[in-house]
C-alpha cells in the first residue's frame, strides 16, 4: 500500500509544530467534512470512505519523509522525533459509503489530538472529495437515461488514481461496468470493451475486420461500425457478420456508435438492425455523452441500449470539484469541549458549531425522505410527536412533521484509535446506494430545476450557533 | 514503484487476443498521440513523458493479474501465457516535456509490435492527459500576472496521483511552488504554507493566535488575516504582530486573503500595511481563482504580490479535459510500412497518416516561432531557401518564410526497447518550457482571442493524405 502520509498542505505541518511549541497538541478538536454547496449538483452520493479508512489505517511517516523534512530547515528536532511516533489515535465518524447528502451536512467528523486531527486533513479532503464527485456524476448521469451506462473514461482521467478511483465511485453511482481493467480487479468491478477503431484499420477492410473479431468472440461480438461511413459501410458490414454468426449458431451482442448524430443514428440502425432479423442485439453509443445529451436523446427517441461514458464521467466535466471543506467545530479549554465556529460576511458560510450528528426525517408509510436535521450529538429526536422545523436562514419557512421516522446517519468508523467498522463490499454499497437514492422523490434527484431537500437545524444547534455569532459579531 | 500494466482499457486486451488469434500480434504499428482540439485552450504545455518512461520501464503483469485475466474465462490460456512475457521491446519518440504544442501535432509516437502498440495506449493517454493539462493551465494562468502563483490544489485534486503529478505538471506550466509535502519530495519542488483558520479559532482570540504563530515562526511569518473581520480585525491584528516582530528584529513576511473582494480588500490592506511602516510586507491572495479573476484584478491595480491558486487549476476547472487521442497511422503489411488514416465526416477529424514528425519553423533574427510544420519522417526541409507553406484546411491561405531556420521537436525516448533518452530534472524541464513559451509572441499566448498559430502540412504529407481521402472516400 502506497504511504500518503507526508501527502498533506505544508501548513498543516507548520500548524503543528505550533500547536507543539504552545502545548496545545494534546488538546482533542473536533473537525467536520462538508460541502458548502455542490458547485451546480443539488446533492452528492458520499464516497471514499474506504481509502480513508485505508490512510489512516496505515498512517505513519516514512524515516526518508523525516529526512525530507528535516532537510526544509524549518522545524526543530523535536517536532520532527514527534511526527515519527505518530499514529492516528483519534475517532472518527462518517455517513456511510453510497449515502445522498446535501450541502452543509458533516459527512465525516474527526475527534482527536490537535496534532492529528490537523494532519489528517488534506488526504480526508482528497479522497473525499475526488469519490464523492464522480459518484455523484454518474448518479447524476444514470438520472437522465434508463439505458444502462458503463464507465469508460480511464484515459481522460486526472491521472492513474482518478481513473482506479473515479471507476469505483462510478459504480456507487449507478455505472456498474467499467473498461478499466485494474479496476476491475482490484473492486470486482465487470469489465467492457470490445474493438477500437485502430482493430477496423488493421485489416485491408472493415468487413476482413469485423469477420476476424467476429471470429475470435463468436458469442460476444459487438462490432464499432463508425471507421469509415456509419450507414453504408459499417451497419451493412455488421449485419452481414451478424448473419454469418447466427447461420454458425451464435448470438451476436452488438454495435457501437462513436460518432456522428446518436439520435438519427441509433434508429436508423435499430431499423436496419430489425429489418434484417436482428431485433436482438444490442445498440451502444458513446462520445462526449453528458445529463443534457442523455436528456436530449430521450427526447428524441433515440434507440440506445447502452451508453458508454468516459471523459464528461470520469472528470466531472461542467462541475469537476465539490468543494468539500474541513472545519473545526469544537476545541477542548480546561477538559472540556468548547464549540467553534468560523464567521463569515456571507451567511452561508458560517459554519455549525459544537459536535453534531445528521438525522434523516423519514415518512413511516411511503419511507420516502421528508427533511434532514443537523443536530448537537446530546439531541435527542422524538418521532413519536409532531415535530416543527424551520428553515436556518428564513426561519418564517416552517413545516411540522408528522408520523415520521428518525434516522441517524453517521456511523462510528474509528473509537479511539480502533477500527471499529466493518467496511462494506462494493457490492453492498451500491444496494445501499440505490436503496437510499429511491428514498428521495424524483423532483430532489432530477437533474434540471431541482427541488431543494430541506436540510435545517436542531432547536439546540440554532441556539448555539445565534449565541455564538452574536457574542463575537 | 506501482505496476500501472493492468490499467488498460479491456478492449485493449481482447484486441490483443485477436491480432495473436489472426498471426497479426508481430506486424510493426505506428500510433501518434495528439489533441484534436485542445478544449477551449489555444495551445498546450507537454508534460508526462517522465512518467510515460516509468510506466513502460515497468511494463509487466503480475502473476496475480494474469490469474485474474484468467478468471474471466475470455481468453484462452495461449494469449494469458504471451502476456506473461510481455515486456515493451519497441520505440518511442516524443516532444520533451515543457514543449508548447498545437492541436494535431504528434506529441508523442510508438512504434511497436502491434500487441505492444495496443497495449499500451490506455496509461500513455491518461498519462500524458492529465499532466498536460495541468501544464498547459497553470501556463494560462501564469501569463494572466506578472504575480507568483503557488498550487494549492491538492485536497480539491481528483484523487492522490492528480494532487501529486499536478503539482508536478504545474512547476512544468510555471507555479513554482507548491502545498503538497510528498510532490516537494518526491520532484524538489519548493513546498509553501502558513496556517489555516483553525489555527486561529483553535486560540481564544485572533490576536494571541497571531502572535503565537510569529513566535513559533518569528523570520517567516505570514498570517490568514479573514477569520472574522478581514479590515476590522484581521489586519489591525496583523500589524501590531508585525511591530512587535519588527521591534525584536525581525522581518515580518505577509498576509494572507482567503475571502471576500480581493481587489478591494488588497488596496485597502497595502495602504494600512504602508501607513504602519510595512512597506516591505507581502499581500497574498486564495480563493477560487481563475484566468478571469486574475486579468480583473489586474486591471483593477489589486495589490497582490502572490496568488495561492487550488481547485480551478488543479482540476482545470471549466475544461478537465484535453481530449487527447491516440490514433495509428501506419502497419506493416508484407514487410512495408502502409500508412493509415481514419476518414470522419468532420474533416477536422480525418487523422494525420504515415510516420511524421514536427518542425517548428523559427525566425534566424528574433528567435521568435513562425509557424509548425507536421511532415513526414522523411521530409527534408530546407531552411536555406524561402518556403511557401498554406493551411491544409484551406489551401489558399499561403504564407513565404524566410530567413528562418527548421527545428525537429520529437526526440527519441525508446529504441527497441531500450531508453536513449536522459531523463532532464523537473528544473531543467522549467527552464526549456520558459524558454520554449517565450519564443511565442504573446498574441499566440494570451488567454482571450487568443490568434491560431499556423500548423501546417508538408506537402509530401498533404499529398498522401488527399491520396488516402479520394482512394477510400
Amino acid at each position: 500500500m502506497r504511504n500518503l502520509t507526508l501527502m498533506t498542505d505544508f501548513y498543516e505541518l507548520t500548524m503543528m509544530n505550533g500547536y507543539l511549541k504552545c502545548d496545545m497538541a494534546d488538546k482533542a478538536a473536533v473537525f467536520d467534512v462538508f460541502y458548502r454547496g455542490t458547485g451546480g449538483y443539488s446533492y452528492a452520493i458520499a464516497a471514499g470512505l474506504e481509502q480513508v479508512v485505508e490512510y489512516i489505517e496505515n498512517l505513519h511517516f516514512e524515516e526518508s519523509d523525516l529526512d525530507y523534512l528535516r532537510g526544509l530547515k524549518t522545524f526543530p528536532e523535536e517536532f520532527i522525533l514527534e511526527l515519527g511516533k505518530l499514529r492516528f489515535t483519534g475517532s472518527i465518524k462518517a455517513v456511510p459509503e453510497g449515502t445522498m447528502i446535501f450541502p452543509q451536512e458533516p459527512i465525516l467528523t474527526v475527534k482527536a489530538r490537535l496534532f492529528e486531527a490537523q494532519l489528517v486533513e488534506t488526504a480526508i479532503l482528497t479522497l473525499l472529495n475526488h469519490q464523492t464527485l464522480i459518484a455523484t456524476k454518474a448518479a447524476r448521469l444514470c438520472e437522465c437515461t434508463k439505458a444502462n451506462i458503463m464507465e469508460f473514461g480511464l484515459r481522460r482521467a486526472q491521472g492513474a488514481d482518478a481513473g482506479i478511483y473515479g471507476a469505483r465511485a462510478a459504480y456507487i453511482g449507478g455505472c456498474r461496468s467499467t473498461s478499466n481493467c485494474l479496476s476491475g480487479k482490484m473492486f470486482d468491478i465487470a469489465i467492457k470493451g470490445t474493438h477500437a477503431h485502430s482493430w477496423v484499420m488493421s485489416f485491408p477492410d472493415e468487413l476482413t475486420s469485423f469477420r476476424e473479431y467476429a471470429n475470435t468472440y463468436p458469442d460476444n461480438c459487438m462490432l464499432l461500425v463508425d471507421t469509415y461511413n456509419t450507414l453504408k459501410s459499417g451497419i451493412p458490414n455488421a449485419i452481414k457478420v451478424f448473419d454469418e454468426l447466427k447461420a454458425a449458431g451464435h448470438k451476436p451482442v452488438g454495435i457501437r456508435l462513436d460518432s456522428g448524430d446518436i439520435a438519427y443514428l441509433s434508429k436508423k440502425a435499430r431499423i436496419m438492425l430489425d429489418e434484417a432479423g436482428h431485433s436482438d442485439v444490442s445498440i451502444c453509443a458513446s462520445g462526449d455523452i453528458d445529463e443534457d445529451i442523455l436528456l436530449a436523446l430521450d427526447t428524441q427517441e433515440a434507440k440506445v441500449d447502452i451508453y458508454g461514458i468516459g471523459t464528461k464521467l470520469i472528470t466531472s466535466y461542467i462541475n469537476p470539484s465539490l468543494g468539500g471543506v474541513y472545519k473545526l467545530s469544537a476545541i477542548e479549554e480546561n477538559g472540556v469541549m468548547v464549540p467553534k465556529m468560523k464567521i463569515s460576511n456571507t451567511a452561508e458560510k458560517n459554519t455549525n458549531p459544537g459536535e453534531k450528528k445528521i438525522v434523516r426525517l423519514v415518512d413511516r408509510e411511503s419511507g420516502m425522505a421528508l427533511a434532514d436535521l443537523i443536530c448537537l450529538v446530546e439531541d435527542k429526536i422524538d418521532d413519536s410527536k409532531p415535530l416543527t422545523i424551520f428553515d436556518p436562514h428564513h426561519t418564517w419557512k416552517k413545516t411540522t412533521l408528522e408520523n415520521f421516522g428518525a434516522v441517524e446517519l453517521m456511523q462510528e468508523v474509528f473509537k479511539d484509535g480502533k477500527l471499529v467498522y466493518k467496511l462494506p463490499t462494493l457490492s453492498q454499497i451500491a444496494k445501499y446506494s440505490d436503496a437510499n437514492k429511491s428514498a428521495f422523490y424524483p423532483e430532489y434527484r432530477r437533474v434540471i430545476n431541482t427541488q431543494d431537500y430541506k436540510v435545517d437545524l436542531s432547536d439546540t444547534l440554532f441556539e448555539l450557533k445565534n449565541k455564538l455569532l452574536h457574542n463575537i459579531g
